[in-house]
Parts: structure tokens; sequence; C-alpha cells
């Protein structure tokens, strides 16, 4: 690659002859990884003009560093970037700047250290993975994806979806929603009830911004998806958590003085629970009594392959109480970034402000490719291949788990992605997971989903969605093994 | 398409026969657009099977639909929405269910009722669309693109970008943005330093709520990008505008009390002034003495076809008081929805935190693409296409103003793609804007870039990024005839 003659810059304020300071920059690009081994300078006379300054001066420069071993010169094909040169330390250049600003005074808000643990990004180097909500690319229709993503970049598509598209969604997208996820869910919704947003954990964010405030109150399962946790925190809302038993969120614990019901019935987050649907009836009753809107976030049904899964608690709802939020991380893969929000007309539309005000709305491409990828049927070979290959995993898993003597907390009667367990009372599992780690064990230790009142050491969730069958059983045994010593 | 088993449910409250139970759940989705002419109903057998009801009763009800010819049926083959079966009006199924939630109350805050315009989605449709901030999609490199996102779709691309990347970017995109694009505008920054935002409007976004709240004020230019005034009012902030004059930005008006101070330095937003470094100088060091953070929305350095960029405003800043914004919408196109932010680690540390409770992060495979178009050379190729083109335009248009008679107020010394114009006192440009439109001219009132309190109604922008140079002089020639006729 040549070296852009428009990266160099005269500082006004800099000290030294014009030689020195070209002399400088060209160094400081080396040192600082900018400029590569045996990447072209600009000509001299190209660098001179761009800068304004006399041709001898460069020349001058380019051949003290010549000398220096910084660059070396191919004849007339002009100056590169020595295979001598100093090598830089893997780029991290040294800071030039001295930061004077004092954030801790400067920063209004901070977010880091909420509950939303650190993952690591190296999980796939893991022997036995039993990370959650990652893909198995193995299970992924990874030649039609492509073609249809080629469809949405051909000609006609592109140019339409390389515009600014405002605060509007792919239509094509949404109709597909409209017509075939949704009504798998029992969910009939018109377009205008639809939002498109960057995943579920977006739709989350979107739905506490608009539905709460400092002044309201919200009910929270526990223990739940922990990020949503560190969105409540982040309105400065009231929150509760309610302890969920083994049918899932129990309403009658739900304050009056509620005003927003967090919930995840039919495959509750983490512990795997069905709401039956009695229950679902008393939820729905009693979000109407106390006049509270339920957000149902509905993130796994299309893993259903034990049983069929149940309709959808917004299925139920004829007041435009609930409003629901889908996913294709799960069904799709997770780098995606795309889920969906459904609710009424007036909700909507806040949430498409919102939306606009934070990112405008998601990219047009990405859109366009799931909505071929829907309707051209691959979605739903993708599912069955995803479902029927989890459902192999699920039986290995649970039945090595019964051989090794582990404790299934929850284990999600219509199929899913993962187990809930529970390690005996006084179990640190965050301790365990670390030692695990060093054979090469990764697994979620639970303390995260818990509100901080409640927290539990002793729980964990092992996912089987990027571990292969062979692996299952060897995993489980450590893991069990790792328990044990813990405790003695 | 065969229409999926798995889109019938049996609702648990519902009144009438299991026959006719199943009759009205096709007619309903037949009526509601869901079901279309010539798509397959499940077999009779498996309805029955997937429902837990008797096939018979399935049959009864097909055999009913047959004869009131929502279906038909093709011998062996099955059970079909029929070709006579009535057509809904364009999809907009009548909504089932009654809002009964009072939405007045439950929305604890509203997003909708902002400065920023709604545009309209047709702008393609205008003969002369003077639109800012649209493509030409003529002048894209579209076929290199194309590559670049095919290898990224590649299999060991595609594995690792389909999974979730956590609090992650792009590494081999930021490492370009670090070696490429900043260096053009004398920014230095390590990697720890950069975060990849969708667009520049979520850079602002995320800038405006971690260093702004209730407490806290901030200074805008006035007139300024609107988007990033209803970004201020949603973090509560004070804020203050500061009528910028033919340098930008004035910092002596900025107020001691200022704790941030939001700026376009480069190309000010919208009336395009290139703030000169005499003044760059004493904005850094007004806010080194009030001690206030600056943020930098350095959005179209690319489009400097004129003369060259002055070097950003950060890269005067050896404190880290200058936080830097930079965008691909401009140089690539805006519906990739990527830009990036750059400021001190303690900063970045916190944006990436709140990116990540918001939205995770950007789509992996949009980031990689970017990061292959800018590496393999083409973002430099098609960066000195487009400015080009737009010189060309801009000779033209330009021409042709002084032609009619119209009035420039700001034009870019080194190029951009729009320019700020005035008309006379007096004169409403929304009324001259709605005139146009059935004219089939499209420009931008310029009354939503003033704060509310100051106000202007006769300014207008004119983009040249999408109109074509040959329609240039016809449509400057019918904005200049409607002002004169709305002055009379």
């Amino acid at each position: 690659m040549a070296i852009s003659v428009e990266t160099f810059f005269l500082n006004p304020d800099a000290q030294g002859t014009l030689q020195a300071q070209i002399q400088e920059m060209i160094a400081e690009g080396i040192l600082s990884g900018r400029f590569r081994i045996g990447e072209k300078l600009p000509s001299s006379r190209k660098l001179a003009s761009h800068l304004g300054i006399s041709r001898i001066t460069v020349t001058l420069a380019y051949t003290e560093l010549l000398a220096s071993d910084y660059l070396s010169s191919k004849g007339r094909s002009g100056y590169f970037v020595s295979t001598n040169a100093p090598v830089p330390p893997s780029y991290t250049p040294t800071q030039k700047t001295v930061d004077s600003v004092d954030w801790s005074r400067s920063l209004a808000r901070t977010f880091t250290g909420g509950d939303t643990p650190h993952k690591p990004q190296d999980w796939r180097d893991y022997r036995y993975p039993f990370i959650y909500g990652q893909a198995d690319a193995s299970l992924f229709d990874h030649a039609n994806w492509r073609l249809c993503a080629l469809r949405a970049l051909g000609h006609k598509d592109f140019s339409a979806l390389a515009n600014d598209q405002y605060d509007h969604d792919d239509p094509l997208l949404v109709e597909y929603i409209a017509r075939h996820s949704l009504p798998r869910r029992g969910v009939i919704a018109r377009p205008q009830e639809i939002l498109i947003t960057l995943g579920a954990t977006n739709a989350l964010w979107l739905t506490a911004q608009i539905l709460l405030n400092r002044g309201r109150k919200a009910a929270l399962e526990d223990p739940a998806y922990y990020t949503l946790r560190d969105q409540l925190v982040n309105t400065r809302c009231q929150f509760e958590g309610i302890p969920v038993d083994e049918d899932g969120l129990p309403p009658e614990l739900i304050s009056d003085d509620t005003d927003v019901i967090f919930t995840s019935p039919s495959h509750q987050s983490p512990t795997t629970t069905n709401m039956p649907m009695e229950r679902r009836k008393a939820l729905l009753k009693r979000a109407r009594d106390i006049n509270a809107v339920i957000v149902e976030d509905d993130y796994e049904f299309e893993m259903s392959f034990l049983d069929s899964p149940s309709p959808a608690l917004k299925s139920l709802d004829q007041e435009g109480r609930v409003i629901y939020i889908g996913s294709f991380s799960k069904s799709l893969f997770p780098g995606l970034r795309l889920g969906y929000l459904v609710g009424s007309e007036s909700f909507i539309r806040q949430a498409r402000a919102l939306r606009a005000n934070v990112l405008r709305h998601p990219p047009g491409h990405m859109q366009r490719t799931v909505a071929y990828f829907l309707s051209l049927g691959h979605y739903d070979a993708q599912i069955r291949r995803i479902a029927k290959t989890l459902h192999g995993r699920r039986l290995v898993i649970e039945e090595s788990i019964k051989q090794h003597g582990l404790t299934i907390s929850g284990s999600g009667q219509f199929g899913g992605s993962s187990l809930w367990m529970k390690a005996p009372e006084g179990t640190n599992m965050d301790d365990v997971a670390r030692k695990l780690r060093s054979g090469s064990v990764f697994l979620e230790p639970g303390a995260p989903f818990f509100a901080p009142a409640t927290r539990k050491q002793n729980h964990y969730r092992l996912g089987y969605t990027s571990i292969p069958k062979s692996k299952i059983e060897a995993g489980i045994e450590l893991i069990a093994k790792e328990i044990v010593k813990c405790n003695k």
C-alpha cells in the first residue's frame, strides 16, 4: 500500500526546521505503526506540493531517513519504509497527548460497573464451551444466506438501501414478520405496530426508556436477564425483583403501584420455565387490575423441539396491554443484531422517534437480507435443522448430567438452548467457573442473573448451542468433578 | 409458499365449534392478507395432529371453505387459497384488539415532536431533488463493495462475525480508522480510544448521554444539526445556542459555566463555514480556561475538492479535551449506519458500556465489509470520484445561482455537498418549499436548524449529492421564481 500524501500535515506550532519536522513526522508514523515495512512514501514532488514547501527540503529529509535506515530506496521507483525500520511494539504507539481532563468530574453519568458480566471473546478456543447465546456456524445455512445477501446487494436493492431511511424500516422485512413470524406466536399485528430494532436488547432498552423514569416502578423477574437490570438502573426508575417459581412469574406478588411488568413467559430467562395458560391469564388480569403494561421478551420460541411452543402472552392480549419483543439472534445469528418490537401504534410511534434520535435505523442491507432469507423459506429449514441438532445435544447433556450426579434446576419443557443448573448450597460457582477455565471448560455462573439482594452463588447456566455433541459428556464430567472438589 | 402449520393456534377462550374456529382462523388469515392466493394449506392430517383434534373436523372446515370459495383443491395435491378468495385492502387487517391502555398516562417520556423535520421517503421521485445527506448511487463503486461484502461473507469471516461480539468492535476496522482515516485529519489515536457507532448521529447521542444531565450545561452552535438539538433536549441539560459568524463558533461568547461545547469547525453544519486556525486555538484555550470538553463533529472532511481540508480541531488537542466524531455516511453511503468516536480512554470506556447496554455492537459484517473496502484502496478512489463529480456540480450550481439572482449565505471554501442559502428577509421558506414540491423541486427549509428563540424562516439548504448536473440550472430557476412569487 502506498502511504497517502494526505496523511501529512505541518503542525503550525511545531519547533525546529521544516526538514526536521518532516523527518519526525515519518519516523513517528513508522514508530507508531501507522506506516509499515514496505509501504511506499509519496514522491518528494508530491509531498512538497501538498505541504507547500520546496522539494529540496523533502528530498533532504528522505535522504536523512535513508541514512538512518527508516527508509530504503529502490532506484527510480521511490522511497519505501525500510525492512530494517524499527518495529512498533504490536501497535500501541506511545500516547502523544497527556490527558489533563479530569474525567471523574467531566462524566455526567457512568455506565460501566453494571450487572452484565464480562464474557470472553475467545470462548471458541475452549475445548468445552458451554456458552449461551452464540451461534453454531456449522448449523447455519451459510450458502443461502450469501445468496440472499447478494440479492440485497444487487443494483436495484443496493441503490434503494444505500439511502438514509430516516425513521423507516424495510417494508419487506416488516411484512414478513407480520405474515410469517408473528402468526406462529398467535399474534396479529399491522405494520405500524411493528418496529425493527438492533436485537432484542435494543428493543428492551427502547421500551424501558419510553415507559420508565424516576417516578415509575417496574416489576422484574428474579432471576432475570442481567442487561435488562442494567437498563432499568439507567432509567433511574424504582424496580422490584419478583422471585419466580416453577411456573414463572407469580402475578399475585406484583405490587399494586407497578407501572411496567417485564416477563419472559414462554421460556423464562434464565430458568427456562414455561408459564402455564392459567397463570398467563392471571398475569394479564393482574396487569389490567393495576393498569400496568406488560413487556414480553419472547426470545427463543423457535427452539421448541420437545413440544409445541405455547402461543405468546401477546396472543391473549385483547387491549393492547402487552408489548412483544422478538429476536433473530437465536434463530439466525447474534452478530446480525436484528430484533423487533410489537405494540400499540401510540407506543411504537414513540419507539420509532427515540430510535431515530439514537441511531436512525438498522442498516438496510441487513434487513433486506433477512427478508429474503425468510421469504424464500430458508428460515424454516434453518430452524428445523437447528432444532434437530439441539434436540440431539439435549438428550446427551441430560444423560451426562444424570450420570455425573449434577442437578438440573430448570430445563425448558419445549426445548431451548440451555439448562439452568444448581450446585449444592454453599458452592461458589464463580470460583468453580474460574478453575474450570484453566481446564478449558467454559460455563456461566448464575449470580449476575439475580438481584443483588437475593444473589445466589450456587446456580449456573449450561448452553449447548456451541458445543458439539461428542464433547458434552467429557465436559460435564469435568464440571461435576470441580464442583465436588470445591465442596470438600 | 406453503402456509406453515405452526401459524395455527386454538384460542382457549374461543366461542363456537372446533370446525367453526378453524374456518374462522383460515378466513381471518386470508382477509388480513397473511395467507395469499395460491398458497398451500397444511394437509388435514397435519393440521389435525398439530391442534390435537380429529382429522374429520379439519376436513369438514376445509370443505366449507371450498364451498365459499376461500379455498380451492387441486385433486390429490391438497388445498390452496382460491384465486377467487377475497383480497384484503392492501394489507391493513382490521385491528382485532381495542387499545384500552391510556397511553397518554402510560408513556413516561415522549420522543415525537422534536426539531428534526419529517423528510419524505419519496425524494427520489422528485425531478429536482436538492436533498442533503443522501448518496448518489451512480457514484458508488458498487462492484467492489459487493466483492468486499462477499469476502466478509466467506466461511472464515462469516463464522467469526456471526457471533455476539459483546461490547467489541471489528479490530480490522478500528485499525484502518487509526491508520488510514484519522491521520488524514492529523489525529493519532490508539485502538482503545476509538469506538465504532451506528453513524455520527449515534456517536453524538452516546456523547450527550455520558457528558450531560440535568445539572450540566452545553453550548451549541446556532444554527446547528437539528437532531443534536433533540438529543440535548432528551438529556434534560441546560443548553445555549451560540450564534455562529463567518468564522464559525465565536469562543468568547461561550459562557463560563459551560461543561460541553458541540462544534463542527471544519464545515459548520449547516452554514458550511470553516473555522480559521487562530479561532481554533482560541476555542481550545477557551475550553481549557473554563474546563469544558469539546465535541467535534467532523462529518464531511472527505469532500474537499476546492482546497485541502484543515486538520481537525482534535489534531491540535494536547490534553484529551476534544472528542472527535467521524462518519462513513458521506463518503460511503448513509444506509450503512457506521461512524466512529475518538476520545480519551476513560471516555471511550463509558461510551462502550453504554453502547453495549443500548444495542451491543454494530453488525459485524457491515464493519468488516468497510474494513476491506478501506484496506483495498477502493475508499480513496471512491472519494476522488465523488469529489470530482461534486466539484462539477458545484460550479454549475454557483453559476446558476448567480444567473438567477439567489443569495449564497455559506458555501464551504473547501468543497462540501451543500450550500447554505438566504432568501430575502420576510420570505417563509416553509411555504416556498411546500409550493415547490408540487413542481417536483425538493429543498430543505432552514428553520429547523435554528434554536426556537432565534428561528429564521428565510434560510434554506441546497444539497447537490443527489441531483444530476444537467438538472441543476432548471431547478434553481424554479426556486428563484417561487421565491420572487412569494415575496410579491
